[in-house]
């Protein structure tokens, strides 16, 4: 597709059809406010979904005179979108369902930075305090049905995958919806679009009309991995952490595709979270699974848990290997505990409440040198605890390998140093090495130049 | 019916199906607040909703033990009754559309206290911000519907006017409905309820089976005048001005039956509007209607209009005697006017946002001897001043005859003194002896002694 | 209302949308056939339903000149009425109710005869094969919702009773709705209107949008009793033995309130059937009831019953005076039992097949002296044949009272003459000559002329 | 996928749901009656529709212990299937999609030869007989929605094309329901299924969630033509002719992708209608499009065209290679006045009464040997017959080609001979050589034997 450029406007779809004077003013106030660029970035992110550059940077260039702004009309607004890209529209009219992606992004960053995180009562200190603001993100989002019962799942795993592990991705989608369940992933390429386009076609075949397709980002990482046209609820939350703990809290089952460090980082959450006392009672399937080429990241994972979270963290997932029918068989089924779960406690449906998520994992982790180096990596500490602490040492090196400032980071100041006790940095080291050599930390093609040193205490 | 009495919990209907943990406990404690008498003396008077008994103190000493609370669950919270009404329950279990005004009661006490009203970004003292907050209020109890064209007309009149009387509202109500028009009252009997009665065989004959018959109340009135059960729609305004407000902003056609005091009060706010230069090109259709027997007081009331507010006031409205079809054509032909009117201008059908409601029409009047005693009623102002002054005359009057506060204020002081200019005070007091004369100053089968003196300058 | 009439051109609803070439051209032909006349008159009947003419023949007379015709447009028919009673409109255009009856006149006269009854494949001779045509007609209006749980009462009782009674049966309608149930009737005013409009109140303080109205006619009837507007399901089956098996099949109870003779012949054929050996596992609740004042008249039911067809049938049904809530209460229980029962045995909720209805209940009895004077009236009979010719007997003498065949027959050839062992010839003597007193047999104010002389063997 | 074998029982969808015992009894006898085959042949063809065969008689023979037959319950019936494709169940449960192509099967084999095209009152022999009995079935399958504004793009086209074909021919289904076109093809792979399976996605961005796709086949091809999974309307029409006027009278436009001479045989069929006097008139996109490669294939068609029917038929239809965008943009614009035309005449959306469609379209052909050499293959004829008689000697050669009982006749009397006046000859042998150059004669890999022989008058 060309780089042609469109000039329009949007109506509005969903909540911002019926407004009061007062938001109008104030949603075309505030969307020229400090919001602005995050606004707009998005918004452009969104737009561009049907372009496929996964590189923000280069969408940002490509798009520089892009610009957005919220237009008052009498009753409500409208978006006024100048050089646009072109693939947005049908002969000069915008595809509906990125219009509506368009207003969940005003939504998000404008609406719920007013209404919701930046409103004093509040308290986004307290863990409960969070726990309530990413419910009342995501019940803004319309994604909560009371009348659904249990069959969300969270599809996690690497954005730029293999042909083969892109189609695998692809037939466990089906395999699950034909079981009728629904998807949730990150948004974006490869792991996140497979279980998804799979699942379309699952559906239709089962007459399942209302197939729910959840994508959950963040400002930070919706520019390289936008929201695939499939996806038909759009949530971006505030941060990284608001986010993985939306997954976990509306998603009914994870499934883990082959990844890298980012995958890596994702599966040390969640162990982290299950690993917690409180939640031990907790029904909570968890598969990882792959193509038969991809078993070996799985083994070299699940190697590196057992020598550092030890084989508690093991039963918490189980590990299948090129069989999409049996992982939907046994998601279904673990599914069901899930159900019998909430329906006895009488929890939610749509939101794990009694899910503990401590405040360790809740906090953003800021990747700085002095931050990595003081991550305290050694067995003399709850397991939950050193799950949190590994994850910090992978979302640094996550930031190290693909994000703008990390990457500056450590051109400036050399890799991040990582200590630990030597057993524990050994298995960090091996783990890493593998994928390197699987070629999961870059874009196949590049030689990869670690961000980080390991050393032993 | 007895006065048996019911314990019971009712799950919620409607937007309290998903909460978060802040808003179950907020709700909790708040209802147990400064509010909880409200709160508690609304839920009474809709749950007696059946049982017949228009003295709101009555009602309070009948059901002195009844209490209400809010109870939390695991995702949601539930409502506990002691000692509620039996006749709110059908073996056992509470009615659903008393449950549905149960629930309005928490929402618009409580919820809006704190949201709306409580919430200090609303500028409450400008008239935007009053404006603003009817709206939010409307919007949240669910009564705009985008897809729904002008088709609802406000019914004001007596609550307690004679069976002939009545049935000609019952007839109206039913020709409006025939003719695809909803109706919106201020709850209670006689001619609020009179029209929802007609109208419900009339849709039902039309096949119409989504008639909107919208109450709009305010906690001052409700025990007096509690919502009849056809009502599907409960909106509780904070204060009379919010309510009267309402009614001219969501209905696009207003229908006025006999009634006393408090129904001259209503048309002199009605015609303080419509004369304000600002809404000088509002189609909006009023008529005043009964049945024969009633005649006499229409042409008092138009005597005194002409008299006082002039020829241009008469303009604003049609009488039509003894003629329910024409009414409804009329008023038909009217609300079409307004569909166009919207449509060109491009503004809403659910809330007429153009109309002009100075601050003179949203400020609460306190009727206290002084307040009263210095009313401007002569004519150097312009119409639509005097209008509002003459309303609060007879919101004065109101207070005298019926209201608690009201009462016992003239018992202490005396009969309120109301000066003006000679002529203006002559017309005042020949309607008032009209009233009198025609029973509708208090319950039949009473002597009526005035809570007031009128005195010329 | 007057008698002003209208001409119009009605299009269709439901069914008659997308019609072939074929079937339009078809139901214009047949429409003008040999059943223009029952086609013409079950449409004026269903026009005037607003007027209230009580006697057929006086509407026949009054609007002479009407027409009725069918014209093909290009891809479906529109009905053509010239000089049709006004009251049917509303400012020209036909109340959409009405439009809803005057096609299911079309349907049901013009299309049911081509289609189900005069198709030759069904074999209407056999007690299944009726049942089976039965059934296609109902199917065929619409009047089956498998997603519907038993909830339809049919409701008996005569057409003129006492403003006491009719205000009972809207209660005990009332009551029936507060628990979820729906009408069923045969149409027409008095005790076959009130439970509708009753329930159309419970339905709406229920919030029960889809209440089932389901009126039951047949031509010879249709002119006397026409469709009152609540009725939102409309059948005219084509004739009287039909009309009972369609009432016995659907409903999922019974309620019987004060009637004459008519209602005499409904109870009798109904207590024929569940005394039947293969129906005397059948949960069916029937209750007898009115207000104080008409007890007399159940209990000379209730004695004739107990004298002719002894215990086993006053087993059948409950007698409840002057408590509509109870009635509602047992029959909510009742239709309870009936739904457990046809979930255990696998059978339909909207129809029910296994209630067996043998020929004797299927034939048409025509009242001739001859078939009269030979009904086997004593006891050396099963009990439920004895009921048939009980019916039969009952169904003359309503002839012979209001039927204008039968008027004139006994005109022509003097009383029927019924015969029978002298016993059961005493009750019936008894049980009529009660009717008498009571006022039943004949509208208020007019003296009653026994059309049949009693006499024993 | 293996060859697993399943048994299992299905339940009813759709107007199976609610049935009298007459016509249970009469499914479950005529379903063992002469159509018992048919019916059989056509379930195994839905069943394997997952297991891509595509050559009948191997399916037949792969599961030739395969069983159905029809099991009377207590109000409907159900499908039990013995040695049944695995491929249609998950876990156990037959997916939903193929549950009711199998109870479409029922209907239109069983139930429609009994009701429809079995009943002498349908006149089978007239014009306007046929098209009746095509619109009733059609009727009967559920297809018409009154309330659909035109959108039905027909989409002919080989089944055994390219890769690249293929993904074109997604393309610009994508496209077209990008713009809110639904498809409708003839079922089975190739340019049946590319571009249903390109508007599904096109759907699901566009949140047009009720996108039609109509299949409609015959029992002669169903096996060969299996409906893909995403068909949610599956119509077997009795022969190809009615199949073929279905085609016609349903869609409102038509887009031809490459095919071979089935394809040449639909076209001359189309084309032959339109080139009627009486359908001058009538607005009728037609576009033959595919991607660069497939140019010459169009060449070839067009200049065939022009030399045997001429220039007026060349006007019925564009050519657009290689540019999906444009050819949905030009069948958008052309519906669009098909859609203003159809208001103006009042015709219906949903099928188009006003087409002629002459009896010479109607018949089938028989190709014998005799049939073929009698074809006028001349100019001496209006030039929509000689359409009629071109179409027949394609039939023929398709016939020869791929079917069962056309390869036998050849084997037996050696290739068909068609004769006719040179010019003509000459252009239909540079036609067929085309064909075979482009190996759209047969399946790639194998050699191509003419199955004709061309010779002049």
């Amino acid at each position: 597709m060309s780089n042609d450029i469109v000039d329009a406007q949007v109506s509005p779809t969903g909540q911002f059809d019926i407004l009061s004077k007062y938001e109008i003013h104030k949603l075309s106030d505030e969307s020229r406010g400090p919001q602005y660029q995050v606004f707009r970035n998005c918004s452009l992110a969104v737009l561009n979904s049907g372009g496929y550059m996964d590189d923000g940077k280069e969408l940002l260039e490509t798009y520089a005179d892009f610009d957005i702004s919220v237009i008052p009309t009498e009753r409500s607004v409208k978006l006024k979108v100048s050089n646009a890209p072109a693939s947005a529209f049908v002969d000069g009219k915008m595809i509906r369902g990125i219009a509506e992606h368009l207003f969940a992004v005003l939504r998000d960053i404008i609406y719920v930075n007013s209404e919701i995180t930046g409103d004093p009562r509040y308290n986004l200190v307290s863990a409960q305090g969070v726990t309530d603001a990413v419910f009342h993100i995501l019940r803004n989002a319309g994604t909560f049905d009371r009348n659904r019962t249990p069959r969300l799942v969270v599809c996690w795993g690497g954005h730029s995958i293999s042909a083969e592990e892109y189609d695998y991705t692809k037939k466990v989608g089906y395999e699950m919806a034909l079981r009728h369940l629904d998807i949730c992933t990150g948004c974006g390429p490869g792991a996140m679009k497979g279980p998804m386009k799979g699942a379309t076609i699952g559906h239709a075949k089962q007459r399942d009309r209302h197939g729910q397709y959840l994508g959950i980002t963040e400002p930070g990482i919706i520019a390289a991995e936008a929201p695939n046209p499939i996806v038909n609820q759009l949530v971006i939350m505030p941060d990284i952490e608001k986010r993985l703990e939306a997954f976990v809290r509306t998603g009914h089952g994870i499934v883990v595709f082959p990844g890298g460090a980012g995958t890596a980082e994702e599966i040390l959450y969640l162990l982290g979270i299950l690993l917690h006392q409180d939640n031990k009672d907790q029904p909570f399937p968890v598969i990882f699974t792959g193509p038969a080429s991809a078993a070996e990241y799985f083994i070299r994972i699940d190697q590196f848990i057992a020598s550092t979270l030890g084989e508690a963290a093991r039963s918490k997932y189980k590990i299948i290997i090129d069989d999409p029918q049996e992982v939907a068989r046994q998601m279904a089924a673990g599914i069901e505990k899930v159900r019998e779960h909430r329906k006895e406690t009488g929890d939610a449906y749509y939101f794990n409440w009694q899910l503990k998520v401590s405040t360790e994992f809740q906090r953003p982790f800021a990747p700085t040198h002095e931050n990595m180096r003081s991550l305290a990596l050694h067995k003399n500490q709850e397991p939950y605890l050193l799950a949190a602490n590994l994850r910090r040492a992978f979302s640094g090196i996550v930031s190290g390998n693909v994000k703008d400032e990390g990457i500056r980071n450590v051109e400036k100041n050399g890799p991040y140093e990582l200590c630990g006790d030597p057993a524990m940095m050994h298995s960090m080291d091996t783990l890493l090495e593998s994928f390197i050599k699987q070629h999961r930390m870059k874009l196949p093609g590049k030689q990869y130049i670690p961000c980080y040193r390991i050393s032993s205490d």
